[in-house]
């Protein structure tokens, strides 16, 4: 039976599965990327892995290759600096292409994620949505009637690179205000420094690591009623609704759904973020465009919607 | 012949024509929309006119109509609470097929312009661009994959509703810093009235009067060289330029193409907006997103957007 190889790269992990006809997933695997290594070395390894599952299976015959990885470019099959990767700027395609000897289609992890969503998870019967990953950035794949949209060149759907406002925080992008600035794994550790400065008595807040910080470790702070926590998440949501607002005044989603680490902070980052949107919202708008975590098991939006790289159009 | 009659509705002028199969259109005429009357009295008016032309040319037959106007509703059929006009919310589809009794469709007039720029005019080959019309607001319709972008529910492409700084200008809409305080014919008034403040003693400034301000007026004085003129449109500029790069980063659109009464300032208004946009894209889209007034003749874009209504999917 012919199956299509998913692969979601991230920064830190990189995850991937056989997918049959059916979306079944078979042979999940995740391995560390490391960056710091070429390519070549993660596309060696990528290639052992998957013939070890072949050599077993085979029934199994291998008739594409999907990617889904931070800066991946649909159009031209170019990863451009991905972020906590060093590989500058790679023909990702035509490596792929040459090890692997079959057809091979690359999208932004991102994109990737909103392509799983929307043939496997909440997104099935949805024509206008927006998935947002919140891991060390914020990135976004956007689907605009029933197709993900790429824009006149590929770039279209850099929600992380929307700016809130033109006197806030400086972003890594070099530009100013950016919602990433705010809401993502960098972003919550410069409003952690801020807090930590506000509040020089608070015990828990002047015990937490930024560079250690994980979305995890606050959710629990969280639950545990840490105001300091309580006042992260509060001023998180606010950007974040802020951010969404502008961005349904321009598509008019039906859903925001959410991936990645940050994402498992769900009510407690979707409900100030809900408020905020709400009030910015046009009367119109307000009280209807759902926000949500991703309906599909860990990894698995990636690596499916990857995949289905070869059933879209 | 079967025709299409296309009728394009502003705040002081309604504009209308009948479009045949190859789009020319025929017995094109202007009338007051008079929106302090009822809408029912526009209508009555608009049906006197086009059968006067339809009694003339027995060969036309009339087919359906296509309505472009502020606050048109696609999926609804409603008008709601349009901008200058006293109408309330008005089931304008429904009057209209009982006038005509043939079939009507609606659309917002900016999202009209953008079909006729589509259908007939310089963007015949783009999938991704954004209209803009600069009147009295800022109105946008917006052109993804190929298809005009309605959104989940009808609303989407408020661009003169993005804010672009949450601490700037309150706008009508009760949001702070909306894209139209600044970028329209309101927002130019304010500039105005806080530039005569900023230089009390400059003479020709102090005579513009905000009430019978107009964008020939304007381009006039800049061209003449008076420097208030040129600090509003490099201030207007700057704004909308900051806007656009906002929105470009979220669409990836090919071009922005502008259509209403400040469009005319072209350059005056283009060179600084570009330079504006420029600056806060990011590097991969610097540089190669147009900004251009519409190519058709005067009011055609809204009528032949407004018939292709029943052309377009």
């Amino acid at each position: 039976m012919s199956h299509i190889l998913g692969i979601d790269i991230g920064g830190t992990n990189t995850v991937f599965g056989l997918i049959d006809p059916n979306g079944k997933v078979h042979g999940k695997n995740k391995i560390p990327t490391q960056g710091s290594e070429p390519a070549e070395n993660l596309i060696q390894r990528i290639f052992y892995e998957v013939h070890a599952v072949l050599n077993h299976q085979p029934d199994i015959s291998l008739t594409g290759i999907g990617v889904g990885a931070p800066n991946g470019n649909h159009f031209t099959g170019f990863i451009q600096d991905p972020p906590n990767i060093n590989w500058g700027s790679v023909d990702f395609v035509s490596l792929m292409e040459g090890k692997f000897d079959v057809k091979v289609l690359l999208t932004n992890d991102a994109n990737a994620a909103a392509l799983g969503e929307k043939s496997y998870g909440a997104a099935k019967s949805m024509d206008d949505f927006i998935m947002i990953t919140l891991g060390t950035g914020l990135g976004s794949g956007m689907f605009s009637q029933g197709k993900l949209l790429y824009g006149h060149d590929g770039f279209a759907g850099e929600l992380g690179h929307l700016s809130i406002d033109p006197n806030g925080r400086k972003c890594t992008c070099g530009q100013i205000g950016c919602l990433e600035a705010y809401v993502s794994a960098k972003g919550i550790k410069e409003t952690l420094k801020e807090l930590k400065t506000k509040y020089p008595d608070d015990e828990f807040l002047q015990s937490l690591v930024e560079n250690t910080l994980d979305g995890k470790q606050l959710d629990m702070a969280y639950d545990e009623g840490e105001k300091a926590v309580h006042e992260i998440y509060e001023f998180t949501g606010e950007k974040l609704g802020y951010g969404l607002a502008q961005t349904a005044g321009l598509f008019s989603p039906e859903a925001f759904i959410f991936y990645g680490g940050y994402s498992y902070a769900e009510e407690r980052l979707f409900n100030p973020a809900r408020k905020a949107m709400d009030e910015h919202l046009s009367p119109s708008q307000k009280g209807k465009i759902k926000l949500f975590r991703s309906k599909l098991s860990d990894g698995d939006a990636g690596i499916l919607g990857a995949a289905s790289l070869f059933s879209v159009k």
